[in-house]
């Protein structure tokens, strides 16, 4: 059975910190407003645009927070203010994702929703439309939760994996876990097996199905989703957000992976395989291997001037176009400048960055 | 025979460029005008407070370059305009010196001058003026070239060497030759040697005698410096400037070690041996050695905050205190932060950046 296009939704979640990106990425510019693969959009900005590709404009929602609530706006002009829904404290992923269904629900009974990333790089966006819409047909028609696993292309420790079981319906599989990042040995062993996907944080489901499921699992929530759409139903935008306000300075913070997904029974969840050129752009490292090089593997970013003696696999970027970024005999290296921070790290330890970040903040507030 | 205290005249060169200082020094604001060393003076005012050990205030001349003469009037606050020549273009360093004999001698016939750069450094300050005394005292008395030669501690690879020969009065010996920066064996065998220091580009003479050793060996600047003396015994500076000009715009660039000191005769140069902690700053690999660092090995210049996670031996610097550098797992790097550039280079190569500045500016010409 075919979801009809108007019943199709789109939540885009666009809260989060990338503190990974930083110096260039700061809680008042996020990574997913950052113009990280050097295309003059942010990669929120691609998300939305990508997601035209499965729904009408007008069902497009996508929920941030107060802090960046302005740029959102700035940022997708073409979206109704209403679409927009800004949290007055991030609280993880449930209570977002809650929201959103909410106002899907109010906008359609029947309406089937794909929650989306708002920061993650896709390189073949028709084939992620197709797996899509499988998904998104089968989340409707089966009235179950039905996430999206992406075929790993190598023995990957730093994304989480979701195991496939037997099909039940074509490339739809039963999911039979999801599990946390691997170590080297256990990433190889699923490689092999096949059977294994990354996990690309990419949920469908119906409104209604989400809501009865966080009614069962997470009931202190749902409780505080009642009060909230009494203020959806009401059309006050004003009155909506005050009780937001409220619930939000009375809820904990909890993941919609944890709070809902762990906790289903066998069958409820399902994957469908897919095949897209997926990365979650976690890294500077991510981002190097997403840009185009030169000859000896050297990407640049933000109108730097790259002037190079004997220097090999760096990525280099300033927030300032038209400065001289000038390396001489140094390999793999990430140089990053902003106008607060300059950042030089190997590549290969660019997991290290937020722990850089943090440093930075203790030293900073000194 | 002690020159008196005002025959004796110090004449400062603060011509130079300062490229291996790139990107903090420019022709805009040269090494000479920086504040290398953390202290909150320039090496120039470094320089002219450690000339008034040796010669009375009104003795000091500054000569500059046009591009730079107004930071200098303005560094120097303190000295008589009429004691600050600026060169209307870089001719080397013949005709710097000549232009300033001229003046000596107008002051004092039998005036003694010691010519010093602008921009190296000097640990022990009485040990200098001691030695600088003699070596003055030395130059009034014979009529001779009298420079110094820097006992060396290391077999340098960078910097020229004069050869001592016999003792020609006390401490002052004959100088035998000036060599070129010699190559890494060489340089132990110097050192072994015990007769050849290291040449600190100071020299002391007369007035008298360095403008007829140029009228031998330079004729053609000598003809130039003939008419300058017009201007100068005119007592209009800007007459004088205007003379200055046309001849400056007329002779050849040439080194007073390769025009005058190498053509001398055989006992006509000596050298006076000494050690006071000097180097010539020549690279930011030096910097890092003269400033304080922490446990690690690493210094931080310009009001830097360091943000440091598994980092060794590093120099950090920005020209916007309060910028983070933000290093992880990098040994032995110059980081160096201005508002046009960033430079990452080991200390090992830091003799590369005048390299990268001439390719900095050719990409930003293009």
């Amino acid at each position: 059975m075919t979801t009809s296009e108007s019943s199709r939704f789109a939540v885009i979640m666009a809260g989060g910190q990338g503190t990974r990106f930083w110096p260039e990425s700061t809680p008042a510019r996020p990574k997913q407003l950052l113009d990280l693969l050097g295309v003059r959009k942010s990669l929120l900005r691609i998300s939305y645009e990508r997601a035209l590709g499965l729904v009408p404009p007008e069902n497009v929602i996508i929920v941030t927070g107060r802090s960046i609530g302005e740029q959102v706006r700035e940022d997708l002009t073409e979206i109704p203010e209403r679409n927009i829904l800004v949290e007055p404290v991030g609280r993880n992923t449930s209570p977002c994702v809650g929201w959103a269904a909410l106002h899907v629900r109010a906008a359609d009974p029947n309406g089937v929703m794909a929650v989306l990333p708002a920061d993650h790089f896709i390189r073949d966006e028709e084939a992620f439309c197709n797996v899509m819409r499988v998904a998104m047909d089968r989340a409707g028609s089966a009235n179950t939760i039905v996430t999206i696993g992406v075929k790993p292309s190598r023995p990957e420790t730093g994304y989480g994996y979701i195991e496939g079981g037997e099909s039940v319906d074509g490339d739809v599989l039963m999911a039979r876990r999801f599990v946390e990042k691997p170590d080297r040995l256990t990433a190889e062993h699923y490689l092999r097996d096949g059977n294994f996907f990354w996990n690309a944080g990419i949920f469908n489901f119906t409104a209604e199905r989400i809501l009865t499921d966080i009614g069962r699992f997470l009931p202190d929530l749902a409780r505080g989703l009642e009060r909230i759409e009494e203020g959806v139903r009401g059309g006050d935008p004003a009155a909506e957000a005050r009780i937001v306000e409220q619930v939000y300075g009375e809820i904990e913070g909890i993941s919609i992976d944890y709070g809902v997904m762990e906790r289903k029974e066998k069958g409820g969840i399902e994957v469908i395989p897919g095949e897209f050129g997926w990365s979650d752009l976690g890294s500077w490292g991510a981002i190097y291997e997403h840009l185009p090089c030169d000859v000896e593997g050297n990407v640049v970013r933000g109108g730097a001037i790259p002037v190079l003696e004997d220097v090999k696999g760096c990525l280099l970027s300033t927030s300032k176009p038209g400065k001289v970024i000038a390396l001489c005999g140094v390999e793999d290296l990430v140089v990053i400048d902003t106008e607060d921070a300059v950042l030089v790290v190997p590549r290969i330890r660019d997991q290290e960055v937020r722990k850089l970040q943090k440093l930075a903040k203790k030293r900073k507030g000194d």
